[in-house]
Formats: structure tokens, C-alpha cells, sequence
């Protein structure tokens, strides 16, 4: 694997500032986005790794099998069921529900989903997109309803890992893993492409333990309506459509979102940071104190050695 | 033109019972959808009266020309920008800001507005899907913000029509006249095609002043989330999108609804209801007080001589 030099020396001092108090900046992108040059022996097409350096996401259909599928399904059914089994600080719920809405560190909660984040389609690419051997930042089981499902607001969540996660470089790339049937009325990943290639500074100080209404609804850390607007001029916005087992990449930094749904069809996913192993993650960069475990895995870098074979069964 | 006979003869009695004390139900339509036998003469074609039958909605594209679409676009512009110069009780704004979301009485408040309502490609249309000469029950210009665009929750605006303004029979259409591209992702109307057949008698009695909130989260007369998967289980759900001038009459009963936006995109429609000069409107049929005029025209019905011509210019 040919891997990128970083375009300038690592150092302490922090490329991507943000949650500025004196307003919101916009810079562009100190590091690569895709941090391998392609080859023959990589394991996604040229096209493919090319759309994920130049739209800051890749959609990849088709690469697990009806039986792996329904084994994955089943599995995320049983955890949503047994949502009591699951301990507290894993667990978010609806706003206005007991519905289980994410389970977090989904890798310790089901050998299933594990097994599938050690997934050569899932690590395997991860390393060669980040250039590196790869662990979970995090990891999670996400449930939308139907008729409910709130929105989720525009954000890079480099910049959230970044500030209260203390990850140094935008160096890691997100896998969501379709559980159901995805539409364009359901809520689907939205995404703004060629916003991986801007970081936004973000106006605004964080507040004391800001991850416990964030995660329900982000009010900092976000960008303002008039640079969305400007990045959503150069390319639209796109969503991505697709049946379950459709599995998305999209680099930290591509700046998201999701529409509420009041269809009646869930959406739910299975959601797995991979970070690039030099990248561990450090003091926060710009909050008082560091989240905790459940939304960054702070413990030593535990490399995965991406494994082949047929999942569940 | 053919007129159909209503299936059962007019009465008094009400043949829509809702806000229903002792829970939900689900009875047949006893009035028809298409009220006009198709002939040669009628002004859309055979499949379009059947598509509205069947469905309960019609999309009209191309209907208009570009300098009729921009004169409108134009108008409406005009309208927001002087928002202050429309009495209040006509205006509408965003839970959050003093943004205009819709004003009422449009043809009162707008001469183009006015002799687009009266134009045969609308009310024509309208009079020949209603069997009888129409009037406007009520207009209005409505706008949802990009980003912050809140949800529209599924609802039969019949349902409302009949209980808090007592419109007796199910013979009225709206048209909703697009003034903004729409996409699938920027809050685009969504119907449950199949759902006119059939009248949700809603759960729950009407409360005082209920449109005060209604008109920016319906929570009364609305179907329940089963009943709603149960409709929409037929054949599934339907969405519109298409560029501004784009027309979609949808009759009374149909169940619709939007989802928020987080989009760029705005989107903003001029909204036209028609009803039969047969079906005025008496006292609610399940509210305590009649809802103000500018959510139901209580005057006499003012028969509409559908005109031909260009608009604006």
C-alpha cells in the first residue's frame, strides 16, 4: 500500500481550530482525504476511491449476501428488544419515548456487529482509505422511527472529535451500515459533497458536558445557514438511497445531516468510526473535558486485522 | 358536462362523524372522489381523471409558462417582503422568528393571485373534478425556510374542514401551485394514495381556538400511527417533486403531509381550495365555535367564471 506523506509534519499545535469566540472561519484542509494512492491490489475500484477524495463519500452496494444481511438485522432487532440488558450510558432513547434510538459501543454489545466492524469490506477499506492500520473511535446502533424521527442538523463530526475528542488530524472515515430500506422520505444520509475539503471553524465556546443534548440535538459546533449555503452551491446536496446492507463511507469531515421522517418506515443503521492508528486521540482540543469512552474509545489504539469470511450463519 | 348523483341523498345528518370521545375509526367514503363523467370535453385527460380517482391526487405539469411562473414568483416575493403590510390575523410566522411561513386570503391580498385562482387551467380543473361550479373555501401563500423548515404531520384537511368549519360533504380540492423547484429532500409534498377512499373518524374532542396551534403543529383530528401504516401498507407513499409552476390538485380527504427541511432549499406554494357552490359550508360539525374567515370563507358562495388567457404581463 503506498501511503500519502502528510503534507506538513505532525506537531502539537493544533491544525483545525475551532469553537472560536470571535466568529466562525473557514480554512481549507490541512490534510489528504484519501490517504493511499490506488493500485491494482486495492480494494475498491479507481472510480471509486476517486469519488471519495473528490465528494468526501463513497456508497458501496451489493458487498454482503442476503444470508449476512438477515443475520445483521436480526441481531440489531434482538439489541433493540433487550434495550434494558444494554448499560445506561450506552443507551440513548427518543426525546419523548422510551424507543431505543442508539446503543453505543456496539462492537462490546454484539459478537455479531463486531465480527462485522473486523469486516475486510469494512476495515479493509477503512486502511486503505486512512493509509494506515485502523481501530474504533466508535461505534453504535442508530434506530430513527417512523412518523417521529427527528431531523439531525448539518455537522462534520471531525470537528466534534476534534474539539471534545481530542482527535489531532482528519484522518478517520465513518461506515454506515443500512439496516433497512433507505428512501429519499425516510431521513436518508444527506451529504454536502466537497465539504471534506473546507474545515469549519466553528463560532462558539462549548459548554460543561455539552454531549448530553448534543447527541439529541447539536446547537454548537455546527456551521452557520450562510456558509452551508455556500458549499451547498458548488454541488448540491446528496442523499443516498438503497437497501438495507448498503454500506456508506464518508470521510469525518464531509459535512451531514438528516431530514426528520414522518413516514412510516424506520431507518436504522449500524455506525463504525474507524481512526487511523497514528491519530490517537489526545486532551480535547477545545472543551473543558474529554466525553467519555462510549462516544471515544480512549484506551490504547487496538489495531484490527481485517478478517474475510462469510458473516452470522 | 356528466355529474354524478351523489350515492345518498343530501341530509342533514352528518356522514362524517369525528373527534370522536371513544376512540378512532375508519369508515368508507360515501360521497364519490371524481365527481365528472370523463368526456371529450372535460380539460384533462381520460388517465388524469382516473389517476385523481384512484389516487386522490393529479399532478399538472407545464401548465404554465415561463413568464406566467416568474410573474407569480415575483408576486410572491413582493408579498413576504411586506409582510407587515398584511393584517395580522392573515399572517402566519415561524415558531422560531418573525419569518413569513403563510398568508391567508391571498386572492384578497394580491390581484395576480386572485386571477390565478380564477384561471381555467385551476379552476376550471377544480369544477370539472367537483362536478358543480366552485368558490374558494380559502387561499393562502405559504413558505417553509431551507434549514429550518419544520414538518407538516400527516393529516385529511377535510377531517378539519368538516369538524371545526362544517363543510358537509366530501367535494372540495386543493391546489397547491409549486413557486419553488422541489426535490425529494426539501419537505415535498407527500400523499397516501388509496387514503380518499376512506374517512379516519379521529380520536379526541376538538379543543377551543385548536387552529391557534394546529396551523403550526396539528395535534387533534389526526389518524393514529396504526392507522396510518395501514394505509400506506396498499401502496405505499407518494411524493412530488418538480419545478415551480408545477400543479398538484389533491381532493379533499386525501392524507397528506411533509417533512421538515434541513436543506438550502426553501420551498413555497400558492395554496387554492375549492369547493363545490353545492357544499357551503354551515356550523362545525365537532368543534364549539366556527374557525375565523380567513381559515374559511363563511360568505356566500361566489361562484368562479373560470378565465382564459395569460397571466401576468
Amino acid at each position: 500500500m503506498n501511503v500519502h506523506s502528510p503534507r506538513i509534519p505532525v506537531a502539537d499545535a493544533d491544525l483545525y481550530p475551532t469553537r472560536l469566540p470571535d466568529g466562525e472561519a473557514v480554512i481549507d484542509r490541512p490534510d489528504p482525504v484519501l490517504w493511499s494512492d490506488w493500485s491494482e491490489d486495492a480494494p475498491i475500484s479507481r472510480d471509486d476511491a476517486e469519488h471519495y477524495r473528490d465528494k468526501g463519500y463513497l456508497v458501496r452496494r451489493d458487498i454482503f449476501g442476503a444470508d449476512e444481511i438477515s443475520a445483521m438485522i436480526e441481531a440489531s432487532q434482538d439489541l433493540r428488544d433487550h434495550g434494558q440488558a444494554i448499560r445506561a450510558e450506552d443507551l440513548v432513547t427518543e426525546p419523548e419515548s422510551d424507543a431505543v434510538r442508539t446503543i453505543f459501543r456496539l462492537d462490546e454489545h454484539s459478537a455479531l456487529f463486531d465480527r462485522v466492524s473486523r469486516d475486510e469490506r469494512m476495515a479493509g477499506v477503512a486502511s486503505f482509505l486512512l493509509g494506515d492500520d485502523v481501530y474504533l473511535h466508535q461505534s453504535r446502533l442508530n434506530y430513527k422511527p417512523g412518523f417521529t424521527g427527528k431531523e439531525f442538523y448539518w455537522h462534520s463530526d471531525f470537528e466534534t472529535w476534534h474539539a471534545e475528542d481530542g482527535m489531532p488530524r482528519a484522518r478517520a472515515v465513518s461506515a454506515s451500515l443500512l439496516l433497512t430500506d433507505n428512501s429519499s422520505l425516510n431521513g436518508p444520509l444527506m451529504l454536502i459533497p466537497g465539504s471534506q475539503g473546507v474545515f469549519v471553524c466553528t463560532a462558539g465556546e462549548t459548554p460543561e458536558a455539552n454531549h448530553e443534548t448534543s447527541l439529541k440535538r447539536q446547537e454548537v459546533g455546527v456551521p452557520s445557514p450562510d456558509i452551508l449555503t455556500e458549499l451547498a452551491a458548488k454541488a448540491g446536496v446528496d442523499h443516498v438511497a438503497g437497501p438495507a446492507g448498503t454500506v456508506i463511507f464518508f470521510d469525518c469531515n464531509t459535512l451531514h445531516g438528516s431530514n426528520g421522517n414522518i413516514t412510516p418506515d424506520p431507518r436504522s443503521n449500524a455506525f463504525f468510526v474507524y481512526n487511523a492508528v497514528s491519530n490517537a486521540i489526545r486532551s480535547p482540543f477545545a472543551a473543558p473535558k474529554a466525553r467519555p469512552a462510549y462516544l471515544a474509545n480512549r484506551g490504547a489504539p487496538k489495531p484490527i486485522r481485517p478478517v474475510s469470511g462469510r458473516i452470522g450463519g
